[in-house]
């Protein structure tokens, strides 16, 4: 039997006809050394994003059920051309809409959850000699009978459909394609030094991902975790070889730090003055969880009087549902004033070896220091250090902390030096009592410990 | 009951997020007055053909039914946006694609033919209170079982969509809102004096729509003219009467010439030296029906020396198909060569009362003469009579022919110099022989006769 292989084209990948045409004669190639190929599709180049502008442009708060119908149409359009652009190559090919590819999902709109796969069709169109392209981040509501709602995954939710599809499939391989060659120790557009990693292991990739590395979704990562599916990250626009995301049981040796992360897709919201009593924060988290918005990192400072001030992030783009949510509980609870800050960032250390070692967090919040960054908020996990920072000072923080944990040279080289920053390490105490991100802290330290 | 609308708005009404809000407020106004509403919208701008840009980018041949999956996003796109626009009014609405929406077709792709509609959905949320926006050009083929395959209606088929809606719904009224404030004598682009009508009778309407007037889609007035649903075009920009298209009784008492179309989506086709025998013209064309080549006008010549010329003309988007369908025909048949020629253009003048008196088609050849416009193909139906010309002289001609008729002037003072016309006529005998345009030509003359 042929090798099933899922690869998946990101945006970037699929940006205009000749760069469609290109994915369309390395999936020949592959297809030529005989494999059988399920290839999932983003949408081409900004083609979200202009959508999203477009939508935005009309209501601030577009309602979810239409907005998933308006973004899963990107992905219709790259899938087809796709199989069109196979076709000009003789190679027998189908694009299949996520609900045709059999997806369904828990019908929670912009943020759905796959609910299950059964790729009756993708069967059918494999055994038939094609190349099934499946249009990523979207499938058909679950829940909706013949109603056949779209709803779609959420941002990056094609990585998502392909690892999904590579487990429920059980592909030989799972292939990332990607406009970076693969996973490096810190964006390359902010450190040019940054370096590529061979291999990452699923936590670690976990946290970066979670902490705003935008080539993969946590929830691909999640997802190959628990499925077992080794993913390869890779660049559409060259051959060269990519990170694998895998157990990875050599993760003693490596370096502790394995590397930075950013988000600028980032807003503060504090409570002032909140009543210092309890079910408060319940009164507050409740309906934004209610409502799907990932609330990240939380603060709650020492009260006096009787009052204290709540600091929370949410994505930037949710800021305003936020504040609209809020507004009732606000008036409830009598709580001072709701401030926002949309100009903030997030930048993270991630590295398995974290957990066992202290002195991590001094040194990053020393690096941050020297480099002249204020730091606003603090949250840590087993494997993480994350700080919040203001937007401006980012790429500054950034290449001080690549700096400050030596990732640009090579792992061997920096045992060395790390042991001894280990040892030299100052216990500087939890610097982040009562901080955790709601998400990644929660990450079973498993595998890669 | 409150009464239904069934309301369409084309492209350019829909061409940007300002445009879309505009839609909006007036399908609210019209709510406001207590209509149910049905809104059926194409795709945005040039969304449509944009898209087809980027296929054949790709590919000179796109598949049909990927291009169909392609092309249906832009509908998807727009109706999700006027529905997000009614929100932001706070008007309660809803947008279905046409799989949605209950819309099943034969399955044809690119030219699909509405096969049925089960508006469950649609009664539905009609009930529920909503404004139901639905995905024009497009329905699900009725035929592909489980697989859902989207097919769309051909361009224009929004249109379709909202006639058929119309008539299905038993709707109220009709509404078709475009760029123009209704139909005219002439393309008011080509001829600055050209004139809006009041009323123009199905058939009427049915030879300029298929002659290339894009103001309304032909199956469009066909099924409105089928079902008795009488259409309105007005224009989406201004408040102002436009266009009623049904049965017209007073057609007699009216000017003989009511207006003139003009299309450049034409490219001609001749096979030189094809064998002069019993088959051969069925050898040519039914290739090109099986692909569902729409094949205009055919002029074949006399024979001389057991050879002849035949001419037709294809729509130029499907120039390419038709000479790769034609090549293994002209191996076959042993023809000269085959030459095509996509720089020409059909200019028609259409009329109910042309049938009744000759000496238009003298006229109309007179004209052209006069303006230097050499006339390469010519025909007729009972209402029309249409010529091919070099696309460069176009403009000029759709000029002199407007003057030359004198569609400039109110129809009641044309009167007197249109009966003197029509006495004096010369009978030129029917100056097309043989040639028939394979649609226009099959109408009933009834109705309007």
């Amino acid at each position: 039997m042929s090798p099933l292989v899922v690869q998946k084209f990101g945006g970037s990948s699929v940006a205009g006809a000749d760069r469609i045409r290109r994915v369309a004669r390395r999936i020949a190639r592959e297809r030529a050394r005989g494999s059988d190929l399920v290839v999932v599709v983003s949408a081409m180049g900004d083609t979200t994003d202009e959508l999203l502008a477009l939508a935005t442009a009309i209501t601030e708060d577009p309602a979810p059920r239409e907005l998933d119908m308006l973004l899963a149409t990107g992905e219709h359009q790259s899938a087809t051309l796709v199989s069109m652009a196979l076709h000009a190559l003789g190679v027998p090919a189908i694009a299949l809409t996520g609900a045709q590819a059999g997806i369904t999902t828990d019908g929670r709109y912009g943020r759905a959850r796959i609910a299950g796969i059964e790729p009756v069709r993708v069967h059918e169109e494999l055994a038939a000699g094609k190349v099934v392209i499946v249009a990523g981040f979207q499938g058909r509501s679950e829940s909706s009978g013949d109603r056949h709602e779209v709803t779609t995954l959420g941002r990056g939710g094609s990585d998502t459909t392909a690892v999904a599809l590579a487990a429920r499939l059980h592909a030989d391989r799972c292939q990332i394609f990607t406009d970076v060659r693969g996973i490096y120790t810190a964006d390359p557009r902010l450190v040019p030094k940054a370096r590529q990693l061979d291999v990452v292991g699923y936590e670690e990739m976990l946290e970066l991902a979670h902490q705003g590395a935008q080539v993969m979704q946590v929830r691909a990562v999640e997802l190959g975790w628990v499925n077992g599916v080794v993913i390869e990250v890779l660049s559409s626009f060259e051959d060269a070889p990519g990170t694998l995301i895998k157990e990875d049981p050599f993760v003693e040796q490596r370096n502790k730090v394995r590397g930075l992360a950013h988000d600028r897709n980032v807003a503060k919201v504090t409570l002032v003055e909140v009543p210092d009593r309890p079910g408060v924060a319940r009164a507050v988290f409740d309906p934004l969880a209610e409502d799907g918005i990932n609330v990240d990192m939380i603060v709650q400072n020492v009260g006096h009087r009787g009052a204290t001030d709540l600091s929370f992030t949410v994505p930037r783009v949710d800021l305003a549902r936020t504040k609209r949510i809020l507004e009732p509980v606000i008036r409830e609870l009598g709580f001072r004033e709701l401030t926002t800050d949309s100009s903030v960032a997030k930048v993270s250390i991630v590295g398995a070896g974290i957990q066992n070692a202290p002195g991590y967090a001094a040194r990053m919040f020393g690096a941050l220091a020297d480099a002249g960054v204020n730091i606003e908020m603090i949250s840590t996990s087993e494997i993480r250090i994350t700080t919040i920072i203001a937007e401006d000072d980012l790429e500054v923080a950034v290449q001080a902390l690549h700096r400050a944990f030596e990732l640009e040279l090579p792992e061997a080289e920096v045992t060395e030096a790390e042991a001894e920053v280990t040892e030299a390490a100052v216990d500087a105490g939890d610097p982040a009592t009562g901080v955790r991100a709601p998400r990644g802290g929660g990450a079973t330290p498993t595998g890669t410990a």
